[in-house]
């Protein structure tokens, strides 16, 4: 008999539907399935990818309904959020297909052969091809656009890459109904079944087994900073070792000038509040650090932020191992005796399902980076105020809290003057530095960046899970030397049949 | 007393001069002057960056003969080769240099803000940084190019990083020569001194604290498989894991068909017989395997190769240890009997210092990632010929073969219409394709790319070591939002005051 995985809805703690685990022969099966459509010529097309890429998103589309309630019973993320979520899935996939359709993914590079330098120089022509097979492990608190069809799905897809993505047991019912989308995607675009697997699974060794099989060449993995480590820890340990892709937590501080409490409190505690406490502040960016000067104005903003997010209800947790995390983390934080809670207590117990009251605590930026209990992130909707004797300061602090994704200031022009160290430490330690706005919702756009320094991400956070480059972590190039034009790919050949931009002999050109 | 090392002349096993070895303190201070380095001002200059480069090209030519010199008396290579070698070396960090003034590696990316969408998107400028100070691993065959102010060393100070070079034991002399140059034109350029480093050691516990210091941001590391997977494996393990941008051994498989031997066996056998006996066959992409076709023209060429290889004298190899493997993977592969030796016994036993007779063996392709033996790298002069029955099965010996820096075929135009499999093979396991030529001689061009799947490079082979693309290692990206011009870095204000290639709102333009 199979083991089942059973849906919880956590508004209620009340469990639903049981669906089937995938067992260690499931996984091979995936993964074999993957590497034959890895070599597969019809995988190379990118324009039948591009179909697959816009038929996944228009399936999705019809299904949205469905698809919504699913996510919102298994979730307990409300409507609107997940309408707006399905809304950046299918725009994701759509955006990846228009980029390989004008082939601005290939970063083709010619040099010209020189026959009687010295040494003599051939004829050299680089572009990229998919890395193969990709693992994509998704996360809870996007159970659609960084799940199962979510951007890594999405960017591996368009490159060409086979995926297997490992199911989340938080919404398993919501992960089988959009892989059993994109599998109809892949068969009528009349792609290999192989394209896309999809293994449901909570047992860590059938994710396990995933990174292990010799056949999979990368991996993709947004969740915990924890999680994504064993499988750094894990992809790194293979015999041939593999690259892990890990957007990892935050602590995403945001520092607050004395002039722009003075300009803009209200609209800046405003933004912070929704940031911190949405969705149950369950977001990779959500503001978890708030600097602001030592005195009465920041004193002021730290009591109205804490009133503020002290008036909102208690949020329902995506599941109950983030509610039994955040309520340890929170008291160890309390235990540390670095920070004072400014919010009243209660953390929604009485109430049915998995809530948490939203928190403000309180401490000093010179302890960041030194009290080991300030650099935890809490994955739920509590921040903490920390004030700071000078901008200067606040910079120090931000580079001993380590890689982030975000960091954040919120400033006047009049501070702009005395602000480059502020934005040259944000610049180290951070993917993203975001001025007067929030570092939530992270937009999908060619050149946004959604990685950072470890432990925000892996790889030093060269790459990006958000934005066109994601596409990247899944091509590596290959160079071609003297090549007859027949045996080239196309994106190579003379006269430059795609029409795309290419490096020719140093110098971008299209013709 | 501190430990030295001595320089060995391996024309005759006789020891040079000593040199100090590094200790633990010489480390610490190298690394945290590297680190101080990292956040000056003056280093994120890219005028003054190529300034250094171009400084240390004129110091490195003004000191010609002495570095070829004592590169000669501690390598064994040729004059000739080592003058090439040091215009190479003069070349590449010239060539970083322009890269750099022109603005090529920014990778600039727009996106317009739109208010009015749902959800609003805000204003996103995408470039990169410099990632940190980076420990360079140099290499034993190409004292100059590939070591202490080589390919790794000019990228990552194009970058914009500091470099901590840990000095090759085979070469002290040569390395702490190029080193005094690189630290004087680095003097020169007004950059701090920490820009540059150099600790010179043999004991493995001061390469491993070089890689496990906090404040090394990266590995650049070149040469054995051993060696490299060593060094992955620590810095994985790192409470901060970071990138390793190994480049390590490769069987540089070329395959010949049965039309290009009846074309031109003479000029292919010439080529061979260079590319594997030259520098005693110490390059990374040796041809270490030559597939022919089974039967009476694959014999001729494969005697007409191993006739050509016994009529080279031995060949000095560039130090005892290499000398010593050379011998023991060669008497396994004879042990394994999967392999027949063409060429006459003989190892150069019996003259001075450490030499090898070049040698030829016969196998089957189809024993190709069957027989263990067959596998293995055997760096110095000897190849083994395989004998294929079909392109087909030379297509899939090379994908049982694994990952390698180049694959090489010599066909004639009327193969191409049945080579697709071959070339896609070739691609799948290979960083480069070469045609009708050899592998050796990796021309520095803007697309050049030295990588290649695991075991040929770490990271799946995203990488390179050549070419202008190399920058890209030592580079992360970072994305600002809403950020005020002057608080923006000039390669991402309005009006593109560098003049460099952007990409705004998904199209490249200058203006």
């Amino acid at each position: 008999m199979s083991a089942t995985i059973k849906a919880v809805d956590p508004r209620t703690g009340a469990a639903g539907a049981a669906y089937p685990e995938a067992t260690p022969a499931d996984v091979d099966a995936a993964v074999e399935a993957a590497a034959a459509a890895a070599t597969d010529p019809l995988l190379a097309d990118a324009s039948r990818r591009a179909v697959l890429l816009r038929g996944a998103a228009a399936r999705l589309r019809d299904r949205e309904e469905e698809v919504v309630a699913l996510a919102g019973a298994e979730s307990g993320l409300p409507e609107a959020r997940l309408r707006g979520e399905l809304g950046r899935t299918t725009g994701q996939l759509e955006a990846f297909a228009a980029v390989i359709e004008r082939g601005d993914h290939l970063e083709a590079i010619l040099d010209s052969p020189a026959p009687d330098a010295a040494p003599p120089r051939p004829d050299i022509r680089r572009t990229v091809v998919p890395i193969g097979p990709v693992a994509v492990f998704g996360a809870s608190n996007f159970p659609l656009a960084f799940s199962t069809a979510g951007g890594d799905t999405a960017s591996a897809l368009a490159a060409g890459c086979p995926v297997v993505v490992k199911g989340h047991p938080a919404h398993p019912g919501t992960s089988t109904l959009v892989a059993g989308e994109l599998a109809a995607a892949v068969a009528e675009a009349g792609l290999p079944a192989g394209t896309f697997g999809h293994v449901l699974a909570a047992a860590h060794e059938i994710g396990a087994g995933l990174v292990d099989h010799p056949d999979i060449r990368a991996v993709a993995f947004t969740g915990s900073g924890r999680g994504g480590r064993a499988l750094m820890d894990r992809a790194a340990a293979r015999p041939v070792p593999i690259p892990v892709f890990a957007e990892m937590g935050s602590l995403n501080p945001v520092v607050v000038t004395e002039a722009a409490i003075a300009a803009r409190t209200d609209a800046i505690v405003a933004a912070l509040t929704g940031a911190i406490a949405n969705f149950g502040g369950q977001l990779c960016t959500k503001p978890g650090l708030v600097l602001v000067p030592e005195g009465v104005a920041g004193d002021a903003f730290a009591q109205a932020l804490a009133a503020a997010i002290a008036q909102r209800e208690a949020e329902v947790l995506l599941a109950e191992p983030i509610h039994r995390g955040l309520r340890a983390g929170l008291e160890a934080l309390e235990a540390s005796g670095a920070a004072t809670r400014l919010t009243p207590g209660g953390d929604g117990a009485g109430r049915p399902g998995f809530r948490a009251q939203p928190a403000v605590y309180r401490a000093a930026a010179a302890d960041l980076g030194r009290v080991e209990a300030l650099g935890e992130e809490h994955f739920g909707p509590a921040a903490i105020v920390l004030t700071y004797t000078s901008v200067d300061e606040a910079a120090a602090a931000l580079l001993r809290a380590g890689g982030q994704l975000t960091a954040t200031v919120h400033a006047e022009p009049e501070d702009h003057a005395r602000l480059a160290p502020l934005v040259e430490a944000a610049t180290r330690v951070a993917g993203r530095v975001v001025f007067d706005g929030v570092p939530t919702g992270v937009a999908v756009t060619w050149g946004m960046h959604h990685g950072g320094p470890y432990p925000a991400a892996s790889d030093g956070g060269a790459h990006t899970s958000v934005g066109m480059t994601a596409l990247r972590r899944f091509l590596r190039p290959v160079a071609y030397q003297d090549a007859p034009q027949d045996l080239l790919p196309p994106a190579l050949r003379d006269g430059n049949p795609l029409g795309i931009w290419r490096r020719v002999d140093g110098e971008l050109t299209r013709s």
